[in-house]
């Protein structure tokens, strides 16, 4: 028969699965010889096969817990629900994770009528019998039953006036044993039942709610949220009790063994003296720093301080620990791994480095890549923002924070900028007209679209904070005013937006800039020294190069030239170019433009030194350049002289309908092979310049966007390799390139043989590739990803983490055509995956040559890589990540 | 050493890859024991070897040719270059397939000052001699040297004149060499050259001629078109001549053994007497009927007429003959497989059967599949057509033909359509807004879009005449004009369409409606016998549903239910529906389409009987529904009583930037889970009844799009299924239905085992599935595939053709994975490739259980499902389709 209760000398600190994570280490400490009180844990299968039963208990299991409570009567001496000497105990949940939204904790379970005057002789205190079975009573009712808290809360209340006392401990027992008749006569109202007197009732009562609370909606978003099965299932507790409130000898408390906002090697908590369980976090009386335990009980602080070492080194983390005295004697009532800040991650796994207590590698595994992201931008100063609210929430598209006044407009914002003022770009979403006005905005808030929408791309990209798809917000452009809360916000407004948290406020918030601390370095070396793949990052500016290289990029994976094209000084030569009738023209207008390419690259390639540099060729449809509005569209046909009708009807011409699916990618360079020529010239032009007057070994790696057919890569291969070979030899300088392509369209993942012949390189485009695989447009996505999410189609959004079931094979499909074809193809990934770290290990796995992402993702990058091949060069050690 | 020349007694017709076409036809009739002048073949891998030479004639070459040529000297008794006794022979191209632009014939070559005196005196005929003598230095001057035809027919021109004769065979001697005088004259200007004397100087510079020939650019436009690889090469005939220009006794025809326009089993030729080689098609003097042979040379008819049996029944085809006769002696010069029309092909291949020469396998294969589509739609009268020039050129979207007045709104159309007037709509593109005008319109006419855009698809899913794409029209909508070749066609103005060619005309061309012949019939049985592969129509109305079954549907395989929401009565309901703000605002107007939607299904089920019938839930995004412009939406805002400004924002926030990749497919049912339960309800609701009331066992097939996550199936099969048994169970009715998806997103293909789990069948949409996996949208992409199949990156349209490689090889996943999770699995192809024969024979290949087409292509797919399934039962056999 299959055993569902164990000892806790039965169990182990690694049998969470089966103990939950609390069982788990209560047995751990118990066999470790911390002095724990005794007691049993059932397991989570039994909570599984609770709902397997029809949510039932069943005859073998309450026989099983009734010989382990035995077992426990016999080990402590005393008898459940007995008159002279009873057993009161704890009950409480414990998944494999600690969850909120979960039962949490019945104290003092096995008092009724009879024990609570036992309890009373036996302590010789009557007052605390009656503290103790009051709030047996109130956590009962309350956790067990679903009676409101409050309904109890108010009673107390109205006692502590009638005695014109302050605090709980100060009711003397005839109020307590009053409110212990008002608390039974509330639970009859509320439940229809008198307060079950039988302590075996209350204890199967109390299993069964901790198995119930496994499935309450708030359990069920929380697991949702972080990805957390439904089938693990929550273990019991059941331990004997000890009491903090038998009088000022006892006391209860938390402590972490260093601080978890900083890292600092210190123990850090809060105690109460003559207090049980939850008073020290539910504030009822202010709690005491943990230092003041020394002084006052400075025997027991010592025993505890060092009971704190040696979980600390047993656990090899730092610990997060609840305890309880009980008059003078040290009870362990539960110790885990504690959660911390990112830098106090960061500071402790360094130290414990120094301290000997991991290796390097074990250290990298402590620091969760996710959270990294905290650390590299301005974040709200957090004292303000706790009395501040926010008036929107949208999907925190780009991390940072800042504040500024509302624009509805690229061109307003340009203007408002050049005044000075700090803005925020307000848009119902943005398009590529609209880059001149991010640029200069502080921030980027949009009422529509996702987490890669091109509000939310192209701000990561600049590192730039963005909440997008702010549903909440109703946005007029026309009228320059947005609608949040009922209320009207209008263009010149300040509001604050937090990209870390999808926050919008009114308002200016004060930021605070984020400074990067030794041990956040020593990390990062430790990263580098471990990982196997490279990290490069997506810029596309000179500036953007110079901060990549400074956040540890190892080149650009992925620089887009189209976004030069949007700089005012060169739209209309790009827009006279787009519009151009013939080839002359068109080739006229583009000689306009290669200077000012040219002058681009030169500036990238400074900033990169002899690090390779991935450019790819234009990409957007072009009709993204050309104006859509009356007074612009007006301007631009008197400016290149053509007639306004006819011009219309030429953008008009330009339009798709699915513009995604379109004119784009290598499909403009094999209609218009002189914009590749172009734009070739100036890669290579740049190039050969800066090898000659700076003697820096340049290594450009021309990229061919959007290839379905090995065709496409081959015609534009006469074009751009010849060109680029004839310029090099003409120049007399050596310099070497790579000519390579995306793979972002499903069909070259299966023709990836064939691409491979004229490939130098991959680099996977995970952004459109996943749009098409799944036939979902990232800008349209926003809400239908937000509802398959909640009814459980999606476990995770595809465009955040790659999906490897079904992007992911094509993936894995393109690498081994890639490699079958050519084995040193070099292999990459520029996409929006490449610095989420999920992602990052499975490009690990992919076998990947490097990663590329926007720079403020790169030190994400290079830990989750260092992770990745920490984990998959030891699975058996680090299988439990 | 390779052999590079074949005499015509080594080959044999199956070489035609190596002595192309007719090199390999003429062995074949020499050793038969027809009388063909004897020669020999140089063959095309000589032709491929020249071009890998640089374009030069080789030693070892010329040394072959030298020695067959003194081989068919010591054949004829004849000395090439003598003096005496010289040998003449002509020189021919002959690839592989028959091929305009390339080089032709050159006859009589061997002739020089000298020779033709021998001759002269040899035949003892010097008009003869110097006829052929002119001939040749106009044949060569003009095919081997390039000189303009013109300039020599001038000086023959004149001479008649001055003559005054009408015909050439009235000159006489002195005249021809007058004539032969004034030729090298013309030749040495033209070349800067002597004509050459030299015999084997002619040779080798015809031969080289041919060689060229086969990449002139004619040559290579033709090849393109008809998918004819360029790495054939041609073949060089050189044969001894024969003469049909040596008096009244001699004469030179072609002939078909069966009348290629009607098939009826009858010599068809025509025929000169006293003339050589390209007279009778040169229209020279006009020509006699073949019969008239019989009358004027009874004995050498007779015998034509046993060689033109013996040629038919030695190559079971019927033939194209090219015949000479000298001297009451009869020469058979060329035979090859003569081409026809697509009724005369269907005759043949029927009639051969009834004469024992074909069996019903060989029958089937004879009948080109694609040609078939002639056959079902309404044609213009070709006599009137030759007289009438098109004003502009589209794609042939949709076959057909219709005339009537132009009409630039679905809106006009309709109103048009109600006072009688056949309309043809013009759109620069349409949207499912315009499907009633659509339904209503006698031919649609777009000027953007490709074959597969809305208008194109939709078209044929009506079996409606469309030309789509015709850019060369510059529509005006607002105006409501075209302008066509400068000239302006408003509203209401006639003009004819041809939506098998893309002609657009002015005014109105009578057309001829399509009958099916008995041989038509016939070869259908047939198709029906032999062919392993289903096929179903894709019908929307019981209409569309009654010509599915006359044209040998068997089901339909897509009934798509949007179609029926646009109906005028319905679309109200269908609007109140999108823009309902509660869920209960939505069910009551769903409620309102419920009876409607019921009414159709009744109706397209009476007309199926027990056929199944797969229907598809709603696909488009639900903004096609809605109207734009101001006037609709201000009447629709009063309708449905909403604040106008207000709809508009909420039509706005429908609007998507690709809605091809929006919220559309069971993405709609699983945002509005009721729009599903309606459509169960109407589908099962009418199948009961219909059962019920008419005794029919219809088959549902509930078909859910745009599958991508086998989670999406699952969760709406908890809503279908679940509604549809429930309602089937309260009828007491047994009724049988099938619950799967459309495979059309590249990630189903690749998870298609898991979707296969809740799927009892797979349709492929390939069209979408084509879009996806190129990243092509169909109503965008027009433009770039011409560029791209202009271009040689594409080969054919992948919207037409399924692409094997890229699709067709996750449609192969698709299918693996789908049967290994589900061995019983019913597959099917609802895109547009189903009605497409190479697709077919694809889907053949596939294993899938049936095809799903356009009504009007039901019996292009009966046939093409037949071909494939006698092809793949017998790959040694029928190897060389």
């Amino acid at each position: 028969m299959k055993k569902f209760v164990y000892s806790f000398d039965e169990g182990t600190a690694t049998m969470k699965d089966l103990l939950g994570g609390k069982g788990a280490n209560l047995a751990e400490m118990n066999n470790i010889g911390l002095p724990v009180p005794f007691g049993f844990t059932i397991t989570t299968e039994a909570c599984n096969t609770y709902y397997n039963k029809g949510n039932k208990l069943w005859d073998e299991l309450i026989d099983e817990i009734a010989e382990k409570l035995h077992l426990l009567e016999s080990k402590t001496g005393k008898i459940f629900g007995d008159k002279i000497n009873p057993l009161l105990v704890s009950v409480r949940s414990g998944a494999k994770f600690s969850m909120p939204g979960m039962m949490d904790t019945v104290l003092n379970l096995g008092l009724n009528d009879d024990t609570v005057e036992a309890l009373s002789k036996n302590t010789n205190n009557d007052r605390f019998a009656y503290d103790s079975y009051r709030r047996f009573i109130q956590m009962f009712g309350n956790v067990v039953m679903d009676i409101d808290k409050e309904m109890f809360d108010e009673v107390l209340e109205r006692k502590k006036s009638e005695e014109k006392v302050k605090f709980d401990n100060e009711l003397d027992v005839d109020s307590l044993k009053q409110i212990v008749k008002e608390y039974k006569e509330i639970y009859k109202k509320e439940t229809n039942n008198d307060f079950p007197m039988n302590p075996k009732e209350q204890l199967l009562l109390a299993v069964e709610a901790v198995f119930k609370s496994w499935n309450t909606e708030r359990a069920i978003v929380y697991r949702k949220l972080h990805k957390i099965s439904d089938k693990l299932g929550t273990a019991v507790n059941i331990q004997s009790m000890v009491f903090g409130n038998m009088g000022d000898d006892c006391a209860t408390g938390v402590a972490f063994t260093r601080n978890p906002a900083t890292g600092e090697k210190k123990l850090f908590g809060e105690f109460l003296v003559n207090a049980q369980g939850e008073d020290v976090v539910a504030g009822i009386r202010t709690p005491h720093n943990i230092e003041k335990l020394e002084e006052i009980m400075p025997d027991i602080y010592k025993q505890f301080a060092e009971y704190a070492e040696l979980l600390e080194n047993h656990y090899r983390d730092m610990q997060d620990i609840e305890f309880t005295i009980e008059k003078g004697k040290l009870y362990m009532l539960q110790t885990r791994n504690g959660k911390r800040t990112i830098p106090a991650a960061i500071r402790i796994a360094v130290e414990a480095v120094e301290e000997g207590r991991l290796d390097e590698k074990e250290a990298l595994l402590r620091v969760d890549a996710y959270q990294l992201d905290q650390l590299l931008h301005p974040t709200f100063d957090k004292k303000i923002l706790k009395e501040t609210n926010s008036i929107a929430k949208g999907l925190p598209a780009s991390p940072g924070a800042s504040s500024g006044k509302i624009y509805f407009s690229a061109e307003d914002a340009v203007k408002a900028s050049k005044k000075g003022e700090e803005v925020i770009l307000v848009r119902q979403e943005t398009s590529p007209e609209d880059i001149e006005g991010m640029v200069k905005a502080k921030g980027i808030l949009t009422s529509r679209g996702g987490m890669t929408s091109h509000a939310a791309v192209v701000a990561r990209g600049m590192g730039k904070c963005c909440v997008a798809g702010c549903e909440a917000l109703k946005v007029n452009e026309r009228l320059k005013q947005f609608i949040a809360n009922g209320k009207v916000y209008n263009e010149g407004d300040y509001i604050s937006i937090n990209g870390s948290t999808g926050d919008v406020y009114e308002g200016i918030i004060p930021t605070i800039e984020p400074e990067f601390s030794p041990q956040f370095v020593t990390l990062m070396e430790w990263a580098d020294k471990y990982r196997q793949l490279g990290v490069r990052a997506n810029a596309d500016t000179p500036k953007d190069a110079t901060k990549s290289v400074e956040l540890g990029a190892e080149g650009i994976g992925l620089c887009r030239t189209e976004h030069m094209f949007f700089d005012e000084k060169r739209i209309p030569a790009v827009r006279e170019m787009i519009l151009a009738d013939t080839k002359e023209q068109r080739k006229a207008a583009l000689e306009k433009i290669l200077p000012m390419q040219k002058e681009d690259f030169i500036g990238i390639y400074k900033a990169m030194g002899a690090r390779p540099i991935t450019i790819r060729l234009l990409d957007p449809p072009l009709h993204e350049f050309l104006p859509n509005d009356e007074k612009s569209l007006k301007s631009l046909a008197e400016e290149i002289k053509i007639d306004y009708e006819a011009l219309k009807i030429r953008i008009e011409d330009l339009k798709e309908i699915n513009p995604m699916l379109g004119h784009r990618g290598c499909r403009l360079a094999i209609s218009y092979p002189e914009i590749a020529e172009m734009q070739t010239r100036a890669v290579i032009e740049a190039a050969i310049y800066v090898k000659k007057v700076e003697g820096i070994d340049v290594k450009p790696e021309i990229m061919i966007p959007l290839v379905s057919k090995p065709e496409e890569l081959t015609f534009l291969k006469d074009i751009v390799v010849t060109l680029a070979d004839k310029i090099i030899e003409e120049s007399g300088i050596e310099l070497n390139y790579l000519y390579g392509t995306m793979i972002e369209v499903p069909r070259a993942c299966i023709v990836a043989d064939d691409i491979a012949k004229d490939a130098e390189f991959f680099s996977f485009g995970t952004n459109d590739l996943t749009q098409m695989t799944y036939g979902f447009s990232r800008d349209d996505a926003g809400k239908i990803i937000e509802e398959y999410l909640d009814k459980k189609i999606f476990d995770k959004d595809p465009f955040q983490v790659i999906d490897r079931e079904g992007v992911g094979k094509l993936m894995k499909t393109a690498v081994e055509l890639g490699k079958k074809q050519k084995p040193d193809i070099k292999l990459g990934i520029c996409g929006e995956h490449g610095g989420e770290p999920s992602s990052v290990e499975f490009c690990h796995e992919l076998g990947l040559d490097y990663v590329s992402c926007s720079p403020f993702r790169v030190p994400i990058a290079r830990l989750a890589a260092a992770q990745a091949a920490v984990i998959n060069g030891d699975k058996v050690k680090y299988s439990t990540k």
